[in-house]
Parts: structure tokens; sequence; C-alpha cells
């Protein structure tokens, strides 16, 4: 695990420490036990590189294990979340490789996918500005998506001659905006606006640009100050009934929920409606 | 069955009667080949036990064979639809039971959304005021949604410390109002209110209150004087289809349309048209 | 392959050219790679019957080998879209039929559908008044869908007793205009106004009659002055990821757009970035 942080340390369970992690290739900082991811090379509208690629998908992998992170914000820096990949920095070098090079890179991107959906933690991501190819990924690739007016999410893959079907878009994208608009997005490449994003359901919201990474980090809060093992649960869930019938659906819930029963968040919440009290959870 | 009625009689082809079923938990009343169900303890905003749990697992257990109910409204009385579990009666108890009981009671509620999916009746939901919770379950495991503007559903099982993943939530909610929405919905048990779940394609329509179970009736008993096999067979297939291909679902449904050929309501329905009539559908 | 051309030749690789073919049972003509199909009876709003079924199953199978057809726009004559099967034509044909004969027909409709989300090429619907049975299956089946406010699109299988599911539209129509909209049209058969199914995701954008058409070939001849064979891919996958897991389609994708990479349209848009051209695409 080359980026992993030396300052981590293991604690029992194999649970490890990622609020004091420094990261190499974007900024990151923890706050009430959210994360904020930020990109930031905001004189180039924060592109992804093969090294922050490597570092995010190995961070996200580190998170399914983090004991203090218990929700988290991905950001661009300068009023832009994120134009994709380098054109100088990525697609130039593809150009070069060959079929098992070419294989590599697009199973690197698609692993960064796989650890954002496999880690417990929510993921809200905060959009504003210019959403483009693989950042437009990011994005759908979260759990819960703020964004602005003036936001412009462009899945772009078909302006440099490549196809929709990159990191899962032509999975991903149909079930949350619905399979006739994403095809229009996928095969064209265009720009789909903020309004008409919120109105599609790709955002969850609307908000002003200088509010903007403040609520997602107030409602990630709300998230991390929440019952954290179910909410990795409800996580888990949604992915792994994917493409389940609805029958073994309810079958996998119900293991899933008796689970949760067992929890001591459950058992307090219950004395705490009881008592009349303001239920604590601390995600055990 | 212990539940139920001792007043239906077995009909040919083990086909029953559930007109003149007389309901322990709720009301249950049926009028033109339309049950109505409410649920009703108006002072607490309908609540489920396990004792109306079980009468309604069972009794869609055995709508799948009654010959004389052709659709259903599920209803609240009292300006509130269903408040979900019982705190007092199910949240409590839950708490003190091991794993196996556990998991038994969550397969148990499970159940009562398979029996509802299964049945061949389409079934309408009437949602006014809180449907919250396990009511919220009900309300989704419909295969239709009338609602009030002043409705607020929330499925808040995360307020107690549990996951979204309860009844099928993970599976079905994404399907009806998107992944994002269903998402945001799941994790933080908010109430979705009348007019967005309108506008998300959770309620097919919005009713004044007053108006919302006549409507919600008469809405069913247009489906009940349809062709009501073949709308088992729609609803039948709805279900089936749900984690096929498409082109395996494309197969499914040449046969299952192959059968309704044959039936009588198909080639009564072209006659009908042939001199100018209105069709007459008797369901076989 | 009865319907197929005789003035259609082979070309290497097994591709055909199909830009002179001439239809028998509707209007076909090519310009600028762009085919637009119009169904041609106007005088009984655009039935389908036995013949343009198989006809229309026929090119679709052979659009797949056609190397000069680059998109597809459907159309009808004289300001409907089409009626569906013809009452005349084909209802009464198939009151008369035995089993073996209903399901030859269920399947051979299936057929048409399976030929649509087979060929590579994207299909634009240009939707203008009456969109019924199975008309609106060609609708449901087309990638991209425009329409006008005063079209009505009725999947109105129930309304001669037969079920919602035929052609898959149980699979497909949940998955553009979710769950719960797609049972109340399903059960129903009742119109879809245009403005409503813009708002649901159904056309993709609504025109004036009047351009309807235009716009609908100016749009798939943007989409074949595009990247075709990765739009082809793009297809394939939003097929193909139907029903497969998160994981596994983005595996599935990091295959297929390796493929992409490697076509002379993905290296020709990046030197065209770099010198700042435009980029042209070929389909190699």
């Amino acid at each position: 695990m080359h980026y992993l942080p030396g300052e981590s340390h293991r604690l029992p369970g194999n649970r490890t420490s990622l609020a004091a992690y420094q990261a190499s290739h974007f900024q990151y900082q923890v706050q009430d036990r959210v994360a904020t991811i930020t990109l930031n090379r905001p004189e180039r509208k924060n592109p992804l590189t093969f090294d922050s690629y490597a570092e995010l998908r190995e961070l996200f992998r580190a998170l399914a294990y983090a004991d203090d992170v218990k929700a988290i914000v991905i950001s661009g820096a300068g009023e832009n979340f994120c134009s994709g990949g380098d054109v100088h920095e990525i697609i130039g070098p593809l150009t070069k490789l060959d079929m098992p090079g070419l294989l590599a890179f697009t199973r690197m991107t698609g692993e960064l996918v796989k650890a954002m959906r496999a880690c417990p933690q929510p993921i809200v991501a905060a959009v504003d500005g210019v959403c483009a190819g693989a950042g437009a990924i990011l994005a759908l690739s979260s759990d819960i998506r703020y964004g602005t007016a003036r936001s412009r999410t462009a899945f772009l893959f078909t302006r440099v001659g490549l196809a929709g079907c990159d990191m899962g878009a032509c999975a991903l994208l149909p079930r949350v905006i619905g399979q006739g608009r994403a095809a229009e997005l996928l095969y064209t490449g265009r720009a789909m606006k903020g309004e008409e994003a919120e109105r599609w359901g790709f955002f969850n919201r609307l908000c002003e640009p200088q509010d903007l990474l403040a609520e997602a980090q107030a409602f990630a809060a709300t998230l991390a100050n929440g019952p954290t093992f179910a909410h990795g649960m409800t996580k888990k869930m949604l992915q792994q009934e994917w493409n389940m019938g609805v029958d073994e659906a309810i079958e996998a819930e119900a293991q899933a929920q008796a689970i949760c029963m067992a929890t001591n968040d459950f058992h307090r919440a219950y004395h705490a409606f009881v008592a009349k009290d303001q239920p604590r959870f601390e995600g055990d």
C-alpha cells in the first residue's frame, strides 16, 4: 500500500486511524469525523492524474478500515469540481499503450469506483463549475450529490472518441436519472446543467456556490453523528441488491437488519425514546 | 393459517372467497370487488403491531386465491396512513430478542412485502398524513400510490439506529424514485413531502385529503372492472423481470402474453371492438 | 432473409451497404448516414402489420452489419407515430390461433425489439400524435425519444384484455420513467401526454410538430458524425449491464473502453486536441 500513511496506526479488529492522513496529490482533512477530499489543481480545473487516481483508490480502500472517519465529502478547489483525466498527463500516454496497458488503465480507474462503493462511509459530492469525464464519474459514484445551478456535468468520453461506458457509467447513471436521459448524456457528452441535474435526481440539492462546501460538510456531519454502523449497512445493501430479485433482496435485508438490531445504537435509541431523550449514536 | 376466516369457502381450483372476511386487527371491507384495508388505531397514527403484521401477511397470502377480490386499497384511519412499527409493542420487545428471534422478526415483516408483491391484485395505497417506517414500506410495496400534499413519508429506520435496508427498501425505493434520491431518504430518514413525492414518481397523483380514499377506490374499481387475469400477469411480470436481462425479459413476456391471448377477455374485447361495443371483462 | 435487399452488396468483414435499401412496407431513406424509417399508412395512423413487423425485424438485423448507416430515426407519416398492431389485420387473426401460433406471434414481435436493441446504431424516435400499443414499444425500444406536446403515448394492451407485459415493456418502461409511473401506465393503458412524458424522462425533448422530424434527424446526424464505433459500444454496454452487479459492470466497462482506446477515432481525437483542431471521427 504505497500511498498509505505511516502515521496511521492499527487498532484492534484491523481498524485504522485516518484522521491525520497527509495526502500527496489532493487536499485531505478530517473534522468532526468527516473527511473532506479536495481536488486541488484549480488552475487546470482539478484534473485527475495517474498519481491522484492511485492515491484516491488507496485512500478509499483504507477508509474501509478507518475508525475515525464516518462520512466523506469530495470537492474541488476554485469553483470547479474536476475536469477529468488530464489530456496531457493521461490521454496522451494512453495513445502509446498496448492492449494490456490499456486494460490495466481502465481497470485501475474502475477500481477507484469499486473502492468508493465498497467503503462504508457515505460519500457526499459537492459539485460546482466543471464536472467532466472521470470527474463526473466521481460525482456519480458518490452516494449523495450537492450541486450548484452553474455547475455543468458532462460525461464527455465521446468527445475524445471513446464510449460512454467508463468506470461503470452505463450501470450507475441510468439508475440515478433514468435510462433515456442517461443514454442521451452518454451518447452526446453534452453538459447537464445544474437545474436539470436537480430535476432529474442527479443532484439531491442545489446550493449557492459560496455555501456549497459548508452545506455538504454539514450534511455529512449529520450522517457522521448518526448510526454509522447502520449507515454502512445501508450503503452495502444498496450495492448488494443492485441486481437481486425482489424476494432475494427482502431476505438479504432481513439478515442485514437483524444484525443492526443487535447493535448498541439500536438499544440506546430505544431507551432514549422511552426516556424522551435524544438518541446518542456511537456506531457500535 | 391461524388468521384465515372460517367464513370463506373453497371454490373449485383452490379459489377462495374473501368478500366477507372479518378482520381482527384492521378494518376490511369489499365493495365492487375492491377490498379496502384500513389501518385503524387513529389515536396512535395507525401503528403496526405483531398481530396486525401477521394478519396482513396471512390476508395477502389468502388474496392470491381469492376469486371475488380484484383490486386492493390500503389506507389509514383519521388523516394518517401508518406510523410504522409501534415503539412500545414492537421496538421494545425487539431489544430483548436473541439473534434467531431478531431474524424471525425481520423475516416476518419481509414476508408481508413478499405477499403483497405476490398476490395478483393491484394494490393502491392511499396516503395521507404520517407514512413512516414500516408504514412507508407498505406504501412502497403497493403498485400505485395516491397521496396528499400534506402527507409526509419517512423511511425513518435510521432514527432508531437501524439501517435503511428494511423489508426491501434498498431494492424497491431506488427503482421508484431513482438511486440518488432513495439514498438520501434512506440515510437520513427525513420526511418526503407530498409534492416532492409526486414530482419524484413516488406518488402517482396528489388528491385533496377529503377525496383521497374515494379516488383511490374509484381507481381500484376501474382496475377491478378491467381484464383482471391480465392485470395479475402484468403484476407478476413486473416482479419477475426485476433482474432479468432485456432479451430474457422479452422471451418471458412472449410467453406471458401468449397465455393472455388465450383468455376469453381478449376474445371478447376483440369482438366488442369489431361490433363497436364496450368490451366486458370477466377475468377469465 | 426474405426481406433483404438484392441491391445491397457484401463488404469485407461481413459488412453490408444499406444506403440504397428499398423498403416494401414503410418508407426508408438514408441521408448523411442517417436512415429514416417512416411508418406510412397515415390514413390508419400507421399501424403495424405482420408484413411491416417482419420487414422491420429483418431490417434492424441487417443494420447490425451495415457500414453506411450510423444512426436511425424512426417516425410516422401524417402527424401520428404509430397506432400499434392493426386490429383487423393482427388482432383478428390472433383470436383464431392455437397456443403455438400465439407464442410464435409474441416471439416475433419481441424479436423486433431484440433487433432494435442489438444493432449498434443509436435509434432516435420522433413521436407526434398517436403512439400506441406496439407503437409505444417502438418508441420505448429506441435509445432517444423526441416528442411533441400533443403526442399521446399509450401502452394500451390492457384495453384489449391483454397484459402490460408486451415486447419487454415491464422491463424497459420502469427503467425509463420509474417503477410506480410505469405500473400505472401498464395497468391502465391511459395516454401519457407529451409534457408528462418529458417530465418523466420518456421524451428527451419536446419539439414543435413541424420541427420534430428535422430535429430528430439533426440530432441523429450529430451522432452519425461522432465516434460511431464507440457509440455502438455504449449501446451494447447499456444493454449488457442491465442486470449485472456494479462491480461486474465496472470490469465489463474496463474491457469495453480498452477496446475503444485502441481505435483510430480515439487517437485522432487526441492529436486534434493537441493541435487545437476539431476531431474527425470515422468509426474505425
